[in-house]
């Protein structure tokens, strides 16, 4: 786990009093996760949010490993699949596992599909029997109106 | 009517995406509030935010004079007396006044207390016959656990 402090977190601690991280669902998918997903590990807005795996990393231990926000915490996470031969992903940890809660909602830029937000819980323990909890994940991936992933911008 | 962009909007455009003005009620009072209070005029954050004469714009105005944020507007307004003799704030404009709404809020730092919000509605027209807008105004002000302004930070 990275437990250096994030770009996010040097570059807010720099500015005057009131500013801080507060990203729209839009520019969460086309300004930080397309640039990452294009690979562009030398924008400057895609060195900004830490790496981390969601299947190694209980939800408390988030804060240290992705520390922005008083009680958000962003961070890229590579999909993990279930089965070698499905697309389901994996979202298990050491302790529990993330659930889908609700429907996935749609992030738009200028009237155009740009991607999807899915809402997870944290359970702990092993399904079907997990105990729900409080952590709350939001979930962004890249999506065109066509279905497959584009970059409209 | 100062119509040229503010600091903080200038801040908020050189900052990468995400980064915005969003500051907590503890920061309003005493980063922003008590030092204009204390005149500090040179101080960065003294400077970064405009002053507005409330009396003679009316909420329309606003955005155009204080351009911050999307949807709020963030500005300094010296207190006009209602009457000579008293202490009843003025708050009419061409148009409308401002009528507060609900209870006053404490705002503390550190468990002190250092100011209090006060929520305003305004209404178009004159009291009582005035028609309320959807325009709201949130007001600080200081004040120490003792009733006096005091500046415990």
């Amino acid at each position: 786990m990275n437990a250096t402090m994030s770009m996010l977190s040097m570059v807010e601690a720099k500015l005057p009093p009131g500013f801080r991280f507060h990203p729209r669902d839009d520019e969460l998918v086309c300004d930080y996760l397309a640039a990452k997903a294009a690979g562009g590990s030398t924008e400057s807005s895609s060195m900004m949010m830490v790496d981390v795996d969601l299947n190694k990393c209980d939800p408390w231990d988030l804060p240290a490993a992705a520390c922005v926000g008083g009680n958000e915490w962003y961070l890229f996470s590579l999909r993990d699949l279930k089965y070698a031969t499905g697309q389901r992903t994996n979202r298990a940890t050491m302790s529990g596992y993330w659930k889908a809660t609700g429907k996935d909602k749609p992030v738009t830029r200028k009237g155009l599909l740009v991607g999807m937000r899915k809402t997870l819980v944290f359970y702990q323990g092993r399904a079907p029997k997990g105990k729900k909890t409080k952590w709350v994940m939001h979930e962004f991936r890249m999506e065109g109106s066509d279905g497959a992933p584009k970059l409209p911008f």
